[in-house]
C-alpha cells in the first residue's frame, strides 16, 4: 500500500467500527479542507468520498491538476454534476449502491442550511454532521505525522532556517529596511529552494505597527527592523508542508518595556518548550503560558501553538478552553507562539517548530528576538 | 450619518419589516465575511452585531486594529469571551436585553453543529440561519457599489491598468522570463502604487501549465510567456477593494489549436460584453457563453463570471444553475472571464472589470490576449 492507501485503510477500519457507510470530503471556496489532499493527493478543489467497501472516488474541479496529482480508486469530473455537492453525493450514493438507511456522514465544515439540504437530497439515508465525527478522526491521524512527513518537515524546516539566517544578515545590514523588502525576499527565496510558496500571507510589521497580533495590511512599504521591535511571522510550504515562525527584531534603543516585553516573551517560550513531552496536555501548556504572563501583568492574547502540516492551523490546539482534551504524542508537529502586544511599544513574538520525538522536543526551526545594534546616524 | 451609518441602516430597515430583533456577522478563519468590514470599516477577525434597536455592537480580535479603523456603536474585546462566538452571541443578546423569544439570525455559513449549539445556548431564542436571510440581503446590497465605492474601484483600476502596461513591456522584452518574474513585480509594484496587496494569490503558468484553471502552485520558476500560451490572473487590492484580471501572452508560433482556442475566448469574451446591460440576468449571460463554446467544441468550465468588491467573488453570479435569479443592476462591478483550458496545447483566459453604469457596461480594466513574436534564437 501507498501512503494515501495506508491513510484510506485507517478510515476505512474506523468505518467499519462505527458502522458509517459513506463519508463525504469536501475542498471548496470557503470550506478548504486540506484532507482531500492527505487522502488523495490532489491539492484543489474537489469532493472525495469513501465507502465501507473500502473503494474512494475523487471528484476534481481540475482534471488536468488531478491526473498529475491524484491517488484514487475512481475519478470523475466535479463539473459533471455542475460542481454541486448535493448532485455529487447523490451520484456517489448511486454508484456505491448504497441501500436505504445507509449512514452518510458530510463535513462538519458545512453550513447548516446546506445539511438541511443534503438531509433533504437524500431522503432515504441518515445524514451525519458531527465534530467529533469522522473528520474529527482524520485531524487527528494528520496531527501524528509519519516518517514521510517528518522527513518533509526536516526539509522544509532546513529552508526555513536557511532563509531566517539571510533575513537576519540582511536585516542587520540594512539591505530590508522597508516591510515588503522582507516579505517578497521570502516569496523569492522560498521558490528559488524549491518550495510551492508560502504557507500564509507573510506579516511582517515594524516598529510602527508590530502592536498588531496580526498586522493589517500583512506588509507594507513602512520601515522595517529599525529602532524598537518589529516582527517577521512567515511560513514555507514544501511538498504541501507548511512551516511557521516568527522573528522579533529588537533594534536598539529599545524602552525599558520594550525590554521587558523581550524578556518575557522569551521566559513564556522556554517555560511553554520545557512542559513539552509525550502525554502532556495541550491545554495545560497553554494555561501555564497565560498564568505566565498574566501573572508579569500582560496577556497573551492568542492561543499559545496549534499543529501544523497542510494546513497552518490544524490538531492539536493549545487553546485553553475547558473543551481542548488534546494530549501531545510522538510525532506530532507544533507550532509554539508566545507575544505581547502594545500600542505604543509595539509587538514582540517569537515562534519556532517543535518534532515530539521519542527522545521528547526537537525544535526544528531557528527563529529568534535577534537584538541588532542602534543605526548608525 | 456616514458611509457604514448608512449602509448599516438599510439593514436596520430591513429588520424592521422582516421583524429580526438580533443579526450576528462572523469573520473568522475558516469563515471569512466581508460584511463586517463593509458595516464597520473593521478589517479583520471580529463578530459583529446589529439590533432592531439600530444599535452596532463590534467584537474585535484585535482592539489595536479596531481603534483605528471601526465605525460601531459599542465595542467590546472578542477576547473578552475567549473568541467563542456563542458567549459573544449570548452576550449581545444580554446587551441588546433581548426578550424571550426574540428572532437571531445567526450567519448561513455557520457550521451546522456549530448552529444547533447556537440554539443550545440560546434556548429562549428563535435561531435563524437561512442562506436567504440578513445576510443574503446585505450581500444584495454590497453588490451595488455606491459613489465612494465606484471612485475606489475607478482607482484599483487605473492601478491594475498602469501594471498590466508595465507587464506587457517586461513580458515582451523577456525580462519577465519565469512565472515568479511576474507575480513578484505585481507584488511590489502594487505595494508601491499604495494598495493594501493583491487580491488573491496571483496565477502565473507558464505555456507548461496554463492547461490547469487554477495553476497549481499558483506561481513557480517555470517558464512564463515562452512559446505558446501563458496565463497571469491577478487583482489588486486598494483600501479593500479588488480588482480581477486574467491576461493570456500568446507567443508565436502558435499551433492551430492555440490559435482557435484566443480567437473563441476572444470571441466569448465579446459576445458576453454585447449582453451586459441593466435588467439582464446574469444567468443568462453565462448560458450565452457556455452554449457558444459549446457550439465551438470547447467547454467553459468554470463560472463566466463574479462581482467583486472586498471580496474576489461575491454577488452577482453568472453561474448557469437554475436557482440563479441575479439580475444586473446600475453599479454593480463585476469580471467576466470565458477561457478554454487544454492539457496539452496549454490555457486561454480573458478578464476584465466591468461597470454597469447608466450608459452600459463600461470596462475598467485593460486586459487582454497578448500577441508576442517569436523570440529570437
Amino acid at each position: 500500500m501507498n501512503t494515501y492507501e495506508k491513510r484510506r485503510a485507517a478510515l476505512y477500519d474506523w468505518m467499519s467500527r462505527e458502522h458509517i457507510d459513506l463519508i463525504m470530503f469536501e475542498d471548496a471556496e470557503g470550506r478548504r479542507d486540506s484532507t482531500v489532499r492527505w487522502l488523495s493527493g490532489h491539492p484543489s478543489d474537489a469532493a472525495l468520498f469513501l465507502s465501507a467497501g473500502r473503494r474512494s472516488l475523487l471528484m476534481p474541479w481540475d482534471i488536468h491538476i488531478s491526473a498529475r496529482y491524484r491517488d484514487a480508486d475512481q475519478v470523475i469530473p466535479y463539473t459533471d454534476f455542475e460542481r454541486s455537492p448535493f448532485k455529487a453525493l447523490r451520484a456517489a450514493a448511486e454508484i456505491f449502491t448504497l441501500p436505504a438507511g445507509s449512514k452518510v456522514e458530510v463535513p462538519p465544515a458545512s453550513p447548516y442550511p446546506m445539511v438541511l439540504r443534503y438531509k433533504e437530497v437524500l431522503g432515504g439515508f441518515t445524514i451525519l454532521c458531527r465534530d467529533s465525527g469522522a473528520h474529527h478522526e482524520a485531524a487527528r491521524a494528520r496531527a501524528v505525522k509519519d516518517p514521510g512527513e517528518i522527513g518533509l518537515y526536516r526539509r522544509v524546516a532546513a529552508i526555513t532556517n536557511d532563509i531566517i539566517a539571510r533575513i537576519e544578515e540582511e536585516a542587520g545590514s540594512g539591505r530590508i529596511a522597508v516591510e515588503q523588502d522582507a516579505a517578497l525576499f521570502i516569496e523569492a527565496a522560498c521558490r528559488d529552494l524549491g518550495c510551492e510558496g508560502t504557507g500564509f500571507e507573510t506579516i511582517a510589521a515594524g516598529p510602527g505597527r508590530s502592536g498588531a497580533i496580526h498586522a493589517f495590511p500583512g506588509y507594507t512599504k513602512e520601515a522595517f527592523a529599525g529602532a524598537g521591535l518589529s516582527i517577521l511571522d512567515f511560513g514555507l510550504k514544501y511538498q504541501g508542508y507548511t512551516s511557521d515562525v516568527t522573528l522579533t527584531f529588537a533594534r536598539a534603543p529599545l524602552t525599558e518595556a520594550q525590554e521587558q516585553m523581550v524578556s518575557l516573551t522569551e521566559k513564556a517560550y522556554g517555560l511553554a518548550l520545557g512542559l513539552v513531552r509525550d502525554g502532556a496536555f495541550a491545554r495545560d501548556i497553554g494555561a501555564a503560558a497565560h498564568d505566565f504572563l498574566r501573572g508579569a501583568g500582560q496577556q497573551l492574547v492568542h492561543g499559545l501553538g496549534h499543529g501544523i502540516g497542510l494546513d497552518v492551523h490544524e490538531f492539536p490546539s493549545f487553546s485553553i478552553r475547558p473543551d481542548n482534551d488534546c494530549a501531545l504524542c510522538t510525532g506530532m508537529v507544533f507550532a509554539l507562539e508566545p507575544g505581547i502586544y502594545d500600542p505604543v511599544q509595539g509587538g514582540c513574538r517569537l515562534e519556532n517548530d517543535i518534532l515530539l520525538t521519542e527522545n521528547g522536543a526537537e525544535v526544528l526551526t531557528r527563529a529568534r528576538i535577534i537584538r541588532l545594534p542602534a543605526a548608525q546616524p
